[in-house]
């Protein structure tokens, strides 16, 4: 079965990583994807991991992408990207709002080239309001979402999530917004603007915390790793590591009790219901399991838990996760031979598995400007001199 | 301009939050989403926050869908499903793996009932592989995804994101294939089954993290606040609250040191490069940083750093982020009248703006067995003697 997105064409004039991620789905599916990037190259080009002097940060999130060099300040490379427009379907960027239509390309100007066309962009705060105009990094919208407020031990600072998902978030989202409107161009025929911001795309992915406050009237705090109204739901302590494991009735409760030999604690008044448990987690119950789950290694406590249906797992370092049977089950890691580094190297896969759908990388990332001649040629029908005269213009590299 | 998902109907037999979280994105869209439940109804009806004997949580993740209530255990509960999904688009569930099958609905049968059926799970690993049959929560996700170890202090235990992300982002995950999948129908004619985990999502967006380890050839580590190739990039204190700033060039780094009056650090040898502030960043610039902001309310320090063009935040707490212009002036907040609370509410609205897109909820959530009736009659014909034998057998409510 053909991937779903055969046949879109992408313009993808975002750089760093929210973007990117964004139009990596995108070409994961089975678009065409030209990343296009100044002549200075995608900042990503310097980002580690570095090895052989190439970035792995770059070739991971731009794999399945085609590559070219456009000057966007010199007259002929403006035409290039025009003549683009006009055979593509969908436009991407993350410059500061308001640069790509300085450089000439306001919204208005793509749909008057080209209807049809479907026109993203990401921001750190959106293309309207007050703060339009700033400049964000990631763990800025992190700090200013309450994503940060609300992760972290109580007696401890604030927590930054590790990777930066207000980038890769808010690129998902710029995703589904693209697939809609893809969807909706089929019974229209026409394009439309689209903007997505770090901010927004934060703040709606915070589960009931907003809601704790605009219905519930209390200000909710960061818990630790433990769910303030389930118990036991936490991490604990093995002989060997860490883990996380949670009861989330009373029956996988009382499992728990018999597993730990003290059955004594069900009928206990203070772990009696799921109630009296979150109570009395701190520190009466979270002793409990920890004088027993620290006398076991891991692999012990795993299997009596799974045996009983009471839902584990280990807290895995990154190799230990990348190692994970489940992970070589679920073809999570794509591998490709990648110029770049002169070697195989491997990426985490696209997590939307498709029935009958082929399920690897089509091809590494390209190099500097590695298909600019062969797309000026192939899709805008140049001969060689038009080609030549486009170099020497500094349009393109 | 209408919603672009108007004119596609989803049975949305997932409750919790990973599949709900799905299905409101398609309702926000436009879809009409039909959410079923068993006659106990959502768990979530029971989570906090409860206000007059209603949930914030489910009546926020349920927006905008109707609702109807079938007993799947009964046979003549089976034929109204399967009448449905003769009339419907794309189906949900997020059931333990198998568990929807066993009820009579392998992928093969709704294939047989409606070839143009686009069908979804989301489950804690997926449909295959050694942990296929496990049952997950969002913890048990975040913990073996490696997300929790790359999240934290370096001296202190890995954190779990506040938020359960790994719902939410497979949530979201799923919503991407259903919508490719929808604009790939539109060109074949045909339906697809799609799958989703928890795990395998969260181990796709770590940023460098997973390349880290496959490529660089190291075990990436937390690092608190702090992004390790970039310095000054960190949460720091304000007089009044604590913020995030970041200096992503030499250039903004010398403009810091303008506002800071500490001109002389512009030249100092351990300051002088990105690599040399990166190495001494802990603990010499760190210092160096709150020595001055610690003597600055934050709204002083925002001012001048704004003006410098450097990115910076507050880390805000719930109510702060609630209450800033911009997420009013983003339309970020969502007010309804729902009769489940007799008031108006508010909740996180979606974030993808489109242009000339009605930005607003159009409905509250449903209560139990709301639309049972209606569905009946009007989307599968069902006359008044018909529903009412439905309602005997024990097949609705």
């Amino acid at each position: 079965m053909s991937r779903p997105l055969e046949g879109i064409r992408v313009l993808d004039l975002t750089q760093a990583y929210s973007g990117p991620f964004c139009t990596m789905q995108l070409a994961d599916m089975g678009a065409e994807v030209i990343k296009i990037e100044a002549p200075i190259g995608d900042q990503t080009r310097g980002w580690g991991p570095i090895v052989n002097d190439y970035s792995g940060y770059y070739a991971y999130v731009n794999r399945n992408k085609k590559g070219m060099v456009l000057n966007l300040k010199a007259e002929e490379g403006k035409q290039i990207l025009r003549e683009l427009i006009a055979k593509s379907d969908v436009i991407c960027e993350n410059y500061k709002v308001g640069t790509f239509a300085k450089l000439g390309f306001p919204y208005e100007e793509l749909k008057r080239i080209n209807p049809r066309i479907i026109y993203g962009s990401i921001s750190g705060f959106g293309i309207n309001g007050p703060l339009a105009s700033r400049p964000a990094y990631d763990v800025v919208a992190q700090a200013m979402s309450g994503m940060m407020s609300v992760t972290g031990y109580p007696d401890q600072p604030p927590v930054k999530i590790g990777p930066s998902i207000g980038d890769n978030y808010s690129g998902a989202y710029l995703c589904m917004g693209i697939l809609m409107s893809l969807y909706k161009r089929e019974k229209t025929g026409e394009g439309c603007r689209l903007d997505v911001a770090m901010l927004d795309t934060l703040f709606s992915v915070m589960e009931n915390f907003v809601v704790d406050y605009t219905i519930g009237g209390f200000v909710p705090q960061r818990q630790g790793n433990i769910d303030p109204s389930i118990a036991p739901f936490a991490s604990f302590h093995a002989k060997d590591c860490d883990f996380t494991m949670g009861c989330g009735t009373d029956k996988l409760w009382a499992k728990l009790c018999v597993i730990m030999h003290k059955e004594h604690l069900i009928d206990d008044p203070r772990f009696k219901t799921n109630d009296d448990r979150c109570k009395n987690f701190t520190p009466d119950l979270d002793k409990e399991v920890n004088e027993w789950s620290t006398t076991l290694n891991f692999s012990e406590i795993e299997e009596k838990l799974v045996e009983a249906g009471i839902p584990v797992g280990q807290i895995n370092d990154i190799k230990q996760v990348c190692e994970l049977p489940q992970i070589a089950a679920r073809n999570m890691l794509w591998k490709v031979y990648d110029p770049g580094f002169k070697d195989e190297v491997s990426f985490p896969g696209c997590p939307i598995k498709i029935q009958g759908v082929e399920d690897e990388i089509q091809k590494p990332a390209p190099l500097l400007g590695e298909d600019t001649d062969k797309i000026m040629k192939e899709i805008l029908g140049y001969d060689d001199a038009k080609i030549k005269a486009m170099h020497d213009a500094d349009a393109c590299m």
